[in-house]
């Protein structure tokens, strides 16, 4: 089967379970008319993976009730072996429909826009719709293949100033396999939901009154940042990167020279005025680093210069759309700027920074061609708002990036009209618990900023040259992989990243004294160490420790004492018989290799 | 002698000065006005340093024409032998400075104000003056006491709509020894100019359109501040600290209920509305570290909570106050914020923070009692309007602190009305490389912000009670304690901080792989090192090597390629015949001491 056919038999197959979806919108109507006598249903469409339908209900309607509606739905079901549709005048539709003021509006609406009104009807439940059914639900729906599964409260219409209706939102695949399975996804991505597990396991908080989407890092969630933020900045100089420091704002000037504000202007903040100018709290880190590599000339001797920033950016979010770590108002992107002499150093470029995110990506646990691929984003020649005007560049580039990705015989996709601006990338794609796929990391190519910022050198032949700038990010956002890291792990991370690494627990106040001198052994070696000096009981204190997702415990008794050896409980197995540093030896060991 | 008298008699010798500088004004003016006929004097006040007059010049003076004004100025000095004082009417003085449209203008602005009008003359120069000036000029000033040092431009009353006047700058001390020791200061100080240090070593860039105010770090002062910053996280979470991450901006909301707001506004930068809110860039971080502190209900056993941030700030500056790293619009500080249970913890957290600002001064190569000294900040019972009213308060933490410098046998000075709003402070006083006084670092005791944001604790007897705070910073804003260690180490940093810490040169072609081969086993131990592949003479490399202040030269040629052993040419002494391995570990050993 060749791609194209693919992608059309996977449409088919959507449209089939999205025709089942709204099939059973009309049932959960028709269901809660009967159980309900008097309600009033407003609209019922399919979603992602189900569906919901509105409803004025007379009476009362909670979470208790959806399984005696699901069940009277199964018994409906049956019946509904045909779905017959019939186009009506306005007078005839809002005659039908005048017990129901939201259908009644909807009449209008239509009407007014000159559309054609329609019912569709299914055992003898007639609704305003216009179409998208299964032609015989009876046959298309297995009855154990759905389920409801909250009731919340939802404006007419979405908007507040509107009367508020009772949703029910209904889950449905097609089969019962395929239900079960999202079910259990749906439970595990809950349990290992980040703002869960981040405040479980104190790694951070909001403050009303700090602001929303402005994560404040407690020193456990702190611990966990430092250590990433160390490994990359550390891996990054290793690979001759140079790691600077700019500022998070800078002179609205500057955004207009690098021909980012037209562009960027609706997702960055408003200006903050000082004296007589307007300074911007910065969106993007490109155009401070080429103001730092302007501060001097430059020579191909210099190139490739590799500038690199744990840097602050701030872009706008509604304040609806915060979320977690996820959708924040200002995150720390591990971002760089490499500036290359022609198209095959930037080539190399781009290749050495795929190396660097196969290796981080390596140190997290993740697999490539899994957990995550490589995404060749094109531009479109045809397209000149959205893409700078220069055929050949394009074609260099994209044929570039093409080039990379097979020499290194990595698997991708080529995806149209998901460049950026000024020249074609290589997008990272990750799947995330919840079984999204997003852009996780990405190297782009631009022929583009060079000549807003007039980035040259001089060449070997003592001619001053036109550079091109590969832009990166190597493990992207500190809050995103954080959130990544919190939830592929469930909060147990790996002993390098435990913000506590070890628990020390004396069984009384007996062995207290010999704990707290092995706990400052632990310390002088640089080992997290926490002892547990409470009076609970043993099986409390040591429930505790796992709770908190410690990935050794260690428990002092009389035994222990005596004999200066040290039993370590691992997450997986217990390591007997150590001394204090044969302990420290090994767990030293275990966070120098970054072991998972 | 007693304090209040070694005061009075400071005062007097201070005085005397002034009135010697403030007659070299006048001396100046009478000078230039011999020597440039027509030209017009307007004021010419004494300074910290010397003086200056400001003159309408007829014809063209600059910085050639000093030696002879001051030659002028000595000829005529022998005739000042008096200064005699005459009071005159507006008309009467309008009358003698016909020719002169400043001090014109001076009169007419004296008169409407009702001030009386005086005359000040010796030698024959009437001068227009309030007074205050040597009484036997001759007699009181040594000619080879002062010095014309530069012409700058002034505007008229300061203000740049009026004309742009000229403006002759001069030192005077009481003796030629002192001018030549101040004049000896200023240079070293010019030499050793972190702003002109920052550029020649390439640490730092400001650029325009980024705005003023805002240092651009390039790769190599970001790699002292990088060692910088995570020794103090590293060395205070060894002290217990917990270091946080929290947001640079906040709703305005915060700081209106911190408190923080009517007294900070002025210094706060404009509010960035984020849709119907405002935020705020932070210009300090109690609040933030507050909310982390309200997060979870706490109790005693948890205190004292060190809860320590790098917290980049933002302050409001002029921008003609800008300058270097000194004074910049956004700061990065080295702060903490201490909970504490009751006075005695608060006291001995105090104490704590002071061990380790020792700890880090003594690190840095500053010895107390020369090159820094403690300060005792109180408060003032009967300004209501600066001090926190609660008299007990303040007795029980003037007396806290007091008593931990003496039970410290630590020197200090005590200095009234110099405390923060919320409590007394222990101030950490040095002296810079131009011989100015500033507070580096600060301990804060407070009292207020508990109550502001009731900040409490369960107590071992299950009652709620309020805690203290203790603020401090253990090495300040990373910005200026690296302008003091730049200018302190005239940029030949300590190895450990040294952004290269070893360059490697080979004579020829011929050495240049195991001169490369050697500097990859250096980088592998971690060590920052360069190779000098340029084709320039051996003597020129190493030159370079030292003009950039690399602590190690390490010159391969035959000799060292045969005997695979390698001289370590240092800043001070030279180490020779080690191996790789060696050598390494030598400077290993360097780097991890911390050694000046």
């Amino acid at each position: 089967m060749n791609e194209k056919n693919h992608l059309a038999d996977a449409h088919g197959q959507k449209q089939h379970l999205e025709h089942k979806r709204h099939t059973l919108a009309h049932l959960l109507a028709a269901s809660v008319r009967e159980l309900f006598p008097g309600s009033e249903n407003a609209i019922g469409p399919a979603v992602d993976d189900g569906f919901y339908q509105d409803f004025e209900i007379k009476g009362q309607l909670s979470d208790a009730d959806l399984p005696r509606i699901e069940e009277k739905m199964r018994e409906m079901l049956k019946a509904w072996t045909e779905f017959d549709r019939k186009e009506v005048s306005k007078e005839e539709a809002l005659q039908e429909f005048s017990w129901n003021k939201y259908k009644s509006e909807l009449i209008e609406d239509f009407a007014k826009d000159g559309k054609t009104i329609t019912f569709y009807s299914s055992g003898g439940f007639i609704d305003l719709c216009k179409g998208g059914h299964s032609q015989n639900p009876h046959a298309d729906i297995a009855p154990d293949s759905f389920k409801l599964t909250r009731v919340a409260g939802a404006y007419w219409k979405g908007d507040e100033k509107n009367k508020m209706l009772t949703r029910v939102y209904g889950l449905a695949f097609d089969t019962k396999a395929e239900l079960d399975a999202h079910m259990a996804q749906l439970e595990e991505a809950a349990a290992r939901d980040h703002r869960k597990l981040g405040k479980e396991l104190d790694l951070f908080v909001f403050s009303d009154v700090v602001g929303k989407g402005l994560p404040l890092w407690t020193e456990k969630g702190t611990t966990v940042r430092r250590e990433l933020e160390r490994f990359i900045v550390d891996e990054e100089i290793r690979r001759g990167y140079r790691h600077v420091m700019t500022p998070d704002i800078a002179k609205i000037d500057l955004f207009k020279k690098s021909g980012h504000y037209p562009y960027y202007k609706d997702s960055m903040y408003a200006p903050i005025a000082i004296d007589d100018e307007e300074f911007m709290l910065r969106p993007m880190t490109c155009p401070h680093h080429f103001e730092l590599y302007l501060s001097k000339p430059r020579s191909y001797k210099e190139l490739p210069m590799r500038i690199a920033e744990l840097a602050k950016l701030y872009r706008y979010e509604q304040s609806g759309e915060l979320s977690g770590l996820v959708r924040v108002r200002c995150f720390c992107l591990a971002d760089a700027h490499i500036v290359c002499k022609d198209p095959e150093q930037a080539g190399e470029e781009v290749s050495n920074a795929l190396d660097l995110i196969e290796y981080a990506a390596g140190i997290f646990g993740l697999e490539f061609g899994k957990d995550y691929w490589y995404r060749l984003s094109l531009g479109d020649r045809t397209d000149g708002e959205k893409y700078y005007k220069d055929d050949q560049a394009w074609d260099t580039a994209e044929e570039e990036l093409r080039k990379i990705l097979k020499k290194r015989n990595a698997h991708f996709v080529e995806a149209s009209n998901e460049a950026a601006f000024y020249g074609p990338k290589i997008d990272i794609q990750m799947r995330d618990v919840r079984g999204k796929d997003n852009t996780a990391f990405t190297v782009q190519y631009d022929f583009v900023m060079p000549k807003r910022f007039d980035l040259g050198y001089i060449d070997s032949d003592g001619a001053r040259k036109e550079a091109l700038v590969v832009h990166r990010s190597s493990i992207g956002a500190i809050e995103r992989i954080m959130a990544f890291l919190i939830e592929k792990f469930a909060g147990a991370f790996p002993l390098w990243l435990s913000p506590v690494q070890a628990k020390i627990i004396p069984i009384g106040d007996r062995q207290s004294d010999h704990a707290q001198s092995i706990a400052s052994e632990f310390k002088k070696a640089g080992i997290r160490v926490e002892t547990d000096l409470s009076t609970e009981s043993l099986g409390k204190k040591v429930r505790a420790a796992k709770l908190e997702k410690i990935p050794y415990v260690i428990v002092i008794g009389d035994k222990e004492m005596e004999s200066g050896l040290l039993n370590l409980e691992g997450r997986t197995a217990k390591i007997e018989g150590k001394t204090v540093s044969e302990a420290i030896a090994f767990l030293k060991e275990e966070i120098d290799s970054k072991r998972i």
